[in-house]
Parts: structure tokens; C-alpha cells; sequence
């Protein structure tokens, strides 16, 4: 069966400023989770999420109780998220979609050698009024923690998660951009340090052989000129057309930058589709009436 | 090729007092798996682990900061841990076995019906000096929040899990005993509840049709007259008298009582062994030089 990666981002998981109960969450989940419908008709599937609200908690629950309890570094935090996010879309799968889902807590290879982690760059967790660790930086909201961000190298889990892709179970991997994970002395060791999301999802789909790629986030097609009063939705893309884009800086970074870049490496590397759009077009996106198509 | 199902409890994965940041956690844990070594020669592997300390610190690190942020149910603190403590175990399975190892998060389906929802017995999480929640019990140390603790029904991820062990990965499942889930106009919904890790671990080693059940604990042997003077070690049971046992209240609730429980209910279904020892003596008990077995 065409097997699809499909990135679930943005407001998938949360809306903004929402407090973010369990409940909250859950319905928010099932609503993003039932626009998957004519997805599985089509497609085997493996599903990737963010996780940036949810481990922006935890860090502010240590931060608040590191005086009696040890605070757990990035990638065992993101270790939980995956835990905590997979736990509710793989339930969310079973009720809505009627499909056997499964959640793989998967680590993902980085290189100690990678510039990231002598230039972090990737501000996280809550806002403080004072430069309270070292290497933060000045946000309108105060000062925030700046961590490394490196790129992902391969996804150590691949065959297990392949194993269950192939049994056709919805599978949930890589969430948060997977558990940052260098190779030291012939062991895996964790990092302080969170992995894109978007890239993460592209080596995974790569590795897996993927057919398509899909992006859900908070616009319904990737743009040129966001933000300006001449902006204008890309229907179809080419990778060189892509790249030319990607040239003259027109795409947001952290959000719609990472995408594209991750759509270009996926199908330079055989993959045969990516589609951007939101959860709530994608049914119309199918049917390519709307979202951006990348070939 | 024959199947063990391994329960790390006790101070498998965390020393009595500690302060358990991550890298004193991941050094036992490395530690206790070192000595399943002698077991992946002869089993295909399930691990199954507590989370008691893990989740404790999660709900100390709740209440302090309940003001800013919502409190996260016991269902979803379970599937955090079983991130948390997955990934720190599969990472050494791999590193020190040398096996590919994947942890599922895993859902347990239990009864609405279960009379532990009206009557609450497990308490759970950090002492209070006041009565500060409905149904606490007084401690020695403090107040203590008390909760459900139903029976395990079923593995709902055993078929996923099945698939993975039959491809000889060893697979992390039912963390803490597992997601408590109750069934709910035809969907699975989470519950407030915390399931006993002896009693899932056994319904997950039924489903599995594994040939033997290990519990790794704090003693190596199961004791008759435990902590009197006349204690003795019990060296081979049979099912009869460990039922025997069980009758004449030997055994202590919430330590070796759901133990034997749970491996008289695995040997009645078709379980040929049970093995009861400390991590430190496993080898020595697969030679049959100590530790009970229940045959």
C-alpha cells in the first residue's frame, strides 16, 4: 500500500494562548484526527507531531520545583511528550478513524560535530524577566532560553517503526521532532538539545520509502510575499522552483522555511509528493483543489 | 523462539531516597539491564517496569504550579512516564545488548464496573500536611491522595506489540502498569486510575502465550514469615500452594502479594513458569541456584 507521512503541526494539537488541559487537548486532537478520513482509504500512514506547548510546560513545572526535584534535560522531556501526545492520537485513531494505532518513542541521530551545538539558535520554554541561564536571548516577552537545534541524521528506531508500517497499524512516530540522540564511545546518549520537526519528518519518510509527504499547519498554502499586501498562494511547485524561493528568503523561519527545505530533501531523495495545507482543507486539497503541491 | 515477559520493579530503576535526576536513573537502569544479559541468548523479551517515583515527581511538580498550569490526569502522567522511562530503557537494551529494543505506549482496558473506582485504595504521589483532596488516608509521613486501582481486562496494544515481538525486538510495554482506559460508547476514554504493574504485566504475558514470567525485585528469594524470625525462603511452589500461600495472607499487599497473584493467574492460563528473584541474582536463579520458581 502508498504509505503517506503526514506532519501534524501548527494549531493541529493546541490552539494559541489555550491553557491546555488534557481535555482541551484531546478534543482538538479529534477534530485534527478526523480530517485524516480520506487519508486512509489511500494510505498506509505514519504520523508526526509537534510538541512545543507541551514541553514549554514541563519546562516551566521544573523550572518552578527545581529546588526539590532534579530537572530532566531535552531529550528525555521530549521523551515524555511523545508519551503524553501519542498516548492521545493513537487513542483519538482508534475512536475516530477505526484503525489499530500505535505510538513508537523514537530517537533520532545527530552529530556531535554539528554546528547547532556550538550556535544554538532555537529559543524555547517560558519567558523570564531577568537572563537567568546562560546564552538566552531578548524576546519583546522577556528573555528566553536558546538551545541547539541540529539536524537530524537518521532515525535510529526505523526498523521497528517500519516493521509496524508494514502490518498497516497507523503509526506515531518522531514526535517533537524525536529524542535528540548523538552516537559516543559505540552507545546512543542523549542531548540537550530539540530536533525540527519538519526535518525529522522527511528523513523518516525518506527512510521509510515514502510516497507523499503532507504538511498540516495553520495556512492553508504556502505563499510568496507573506505578509505583504501583493502575497499570492503557490498552487504547484516544482523542487527547482522551490529552491529558487528558498533563495530569495521567502519563507518564514521555524515555520514555513523548514517545510520546504524538508520537501526538496524528501523528493530529491525519491519521494514523489508533498502537500501543504491545513487540517481542514486537506480533503479539498486531495482533490487538488486547494493547499500547495510540491513535485 | 520461546518468549520471557520481565517486570523491572522495585529498585531496578531507581534507588530507594534518591534524587533521581536522569543520569543517576539511566545508571541503574544500565546496571539492571546488564544482568538480562544471560536471558537473550534463550528468550525473545517483554520488558514491563514500575513508574511510581517518575510519576510521584510529575504530580509534585503539578501541584506546585496548578495556578499557571493545568493538572494533567493519571491516565496521561502514565503514558509521560512510559516515554520517560522507555526511552532511557530501550537506549540501554540497545547500548549494553546490543538488541534492537522499542517501546510502546501502552493502553489497558479496565472495567467502569470495577468496585476499585468506588473504593480507592492506591495512594499515590507526595505527602501533604493537610487534607487537601476528597478520599486521602493519613500516613505516618503525611496525608496521601488515594486512588482507583482496577484490574487490568486486556492489553488493547497487543497487537501491535505481538508483531514486534515476533520480529525478536524487545519491546518496552505496559510502563507503569499501562494507560487505564474503560470503554465508553464505543470509544476508549482515559480514567483516573493507576493499574497494578504485576497484574499487567501478567495479562500482557497471557496474550502473549510467553512461556515464563520473571519479576526482578528487591528480594532474591519469595519468603514464608516474612520479616518474623522464623522467615524461610521458598525455593520451588507449585500453584496449589502458592493459592495456599496466598490464603494464609503471607505475602505484602502492593509488594509480593500482586506478584504471586498475577503468577498464579499466568500459570493457569497456560504459562509454564514463573521466576521470582533480584536483578543481581538472575543468572544465578536461570541455574537454578536461587530464587523461587512457580512451576
Amino acid at each position: 500500500m502508498r504509505l503517506a507521512a503526514v506532519a501534524l503541526g501548527g494549531n493541529s494539537l493546541i490552539r494559541p494562548k489555550e491553557r491546555g488541559t488534557a481535555k482541551s487537548q484531546i478534543v482538538r486532537i479529534d477534530k485534527t484526527v478526523s480530517y485524516l478520513k480520506p487519508l486512509i482509504r489511500k494510505f498506509s500512514l505514519v504520523l508526526t507531531h509537534g510538541n512545543a506547548p507541551q514541553a514549554g510546560a514541563l519546562l516551566i513545572q521544573q523550572e518552578k520545583t527545581k529546588r526539590i526535584l532534579p530537572q530532566m534535560s531535552l531529550d528525555t522531556l521530549d521523551a515524555m511528550t511523545q508519551g503524553e501526545l501519542g498516548y492521545w492520537i493513537q487513542q483519538s485513531v482508534e475512536n475516530i478513524l477505526k484503525k489499530n494505532a500505535v505510538t513508537v518513542v523514537t530517537r533520532v541521530l545527530v552529530k556531535k560535530s554539528d554546528s547547532a551545538f556550538s550556535h544554538p539558535t532555537k529559543p524555547i520554554g517560558p519567558y523570564y524577566k531577568r537572563k537567568t541561564f546562560k546564552g538566552m536571548i531578548k524576546e519583546p516577552e522577556g528573555w528566553r532560553r536558546v538551545v541547539p537545534s541540529p539536524k537530524p541524521v537518521k532515525i535510529i528506531d526505523i526498523k521497528e517503526i517500519e516493521s509496524l508500517v508494514r502490518r498497516n497499524f497507523v503509526v506515531i512516530a518522531c514526535g517533537g521532532g524525536g529524542v535528540p540522540v548523538i552516537e559516543k564511545n559505540n552507545r546512543f546518549v542523549g542531548v540537550e538539545a530539540v530536533i525540527d520537526k519538519d526535518y525529522a519528518t522527511q528523513k523518516l519518510a525518506s527512510q521509510l520509502k515514502a510516497e507523499t509527504v503532507i504538511f498540516l499547519t495553520d495556512v492553508d498554502y504556502v505563499y510568496c510575499n507573506y505578509g505583504k499586501p501583493n502575497k499570492k498562494p503557490l498552487r504547484r511547485l516544482t523542487v527547482k522552483e522551490a529552491i529558487n524561493y528558498l533563495k530569495e528568503n521567502q519563507f518564514g523561519e521555524g515555520s514555513m522555511k523548514p517545510k520546504i527545505e524538508a520537501s526538496v530533501e524528501f523528493l530529491k531523495r525519491g519521494g514523489k509528493r508533498v502537500l501543504i495545507t491545513s487540517p481542514e482543507k486537506l480533503n479539498l486539497a486531495l482533490k487538488g483543489k486547494t493547499g500547495t503541491v510540491i513535485e
